[in-house]
């Protein structure tokens, strides 16, 4: 019966690296789309979306019938309940990718940045791969140190996210509407992608310390 | 050991109704701030914001307990499992509201909305209260059609949605970058409110149906 749990929840973990991994190459590559109004790469990440929406769907089922088989109680219940919170939290973050891909779908032939937000966004996509990454790490080791670590990135991109917003309502804006639009939605899209892997590791914190957690997706 | 597990679930349920005529309130409070520029309306939205996470978290505690004590299988086992689904959701519609209630409070004392702006906002807070008093209802008595009835209704929501991206992007827009980009984030605020809406219902299909849901929050 213990056996049975521990392979379960062995099981449990390999999937949501899996998503992880998968969630950081599509931001990476959706980030690539954007940047260098590639179609192909924009394409790719919308049509991947659906392997890291099945990933989530075996973790949902994997959880549910750990519950049913083995009825865990305590820190293996409060386990099982964090995986489903941790998988939605990465779910959401290959939902924000594919958002990013389609934006520079929609905009293609032409890129939806400007030349002078390309910087801001490459800073806003390394922290959102490095907190992807990270998340991935504690995912495969849990560490409680390491998860809390994410909320320092996320400072990162709130700062990121705000010098951004500058830009677009500055006087010196001189692109007109349109693009301050999609500026903004694309920053909030890697912002709030970042958010969901903060979520995620303090998921993990939870896990190790049974503190609970509180929200960063605002 | 059924009683127990009966009233634990009619506890959950008592809870989620009261989470959902809470950010039902929440949005509709926070639209009048919007539209009126009013600055206590705005800062009550945010401060009540934080009942709803209250709520949200005793959900989550009734259904820990519920797994660890009742060890639920097949249909109770899906009902609970969904019940965090469903709770997840109307917790994040809350945030949501919130969201639109911060816009205004930044504006303050202008408004964040130009006036040919007012009518599509006053109906998307319309379709939102409607999806949102629905969900209300499905909660308190489930009920599959009606709950597949949402996804009309957030076909509507889709549709304003557009409209509100041709004014804002159209050639007449007038009023320059920012009111458009607070725009467009506000747009999609309520966008995303009635998805999570539409995702909750979903949720109750499925208890009854046991077809699994697909997600709306795009």
């Amino acid at each position: 019966m213990r056996e049975e749990f521990d392979a379960s929840l062995l099981e449990i973990g390999r999937l949501m690296v899996s998503m992880a991994d998968a969630v950081r190459a599509a931001m990476s590559q959706a980030t690539d789309a954007l940047i260098s109004a590639d179609l192909d790469a924009a394409e790719s990440v919308v049509a991947r979306d659906q392997d890291i929406d099945d990933l989530y769907r075996q973790v949902e089922e994997q959880v549910r019938e750990v519950l049913a088989r083995q009825a865990p109680v305590a820190g293996d219940l409060r386990m099982v309940v964090s995986a489903l919170h941790i998988a939605g939290d990465i779910e959401r973050m290959g939902d924000l990718a594919r958002h990013v891909a389609r934006t520079a779908r929609r905009r293609h032939p032409a890129s939806a940045l400007p030349q002078e937000l390309v910087g801001v966004f490459r800073q806003m996509a390394n922290v959102a791969d490095r907190m992807a990454g990270e998340m991935g790490r504690v995912l495969s080791a849990p560490n409680a140190t390491q998860a809390a670590r994410m909320d320092d990135a996320d400072d990162a991109m709130d700062t990121l996210h705000r010098q951004l917003l500058g830009i677009v309502l500055g006087p010196g804006w001189p692109h007109g509407v349109e693009p301050a639009v999609d500026a903004a939605l694309l920053g909030r899209f890697y912002e709030r992608y970042a958010d969901h892997a903060v979520n995620a590791g303090r998921h993990v914190v939870y896990l190790i310390t049974g503190e609970q957690p509180t929200s960063a997706t605002d």
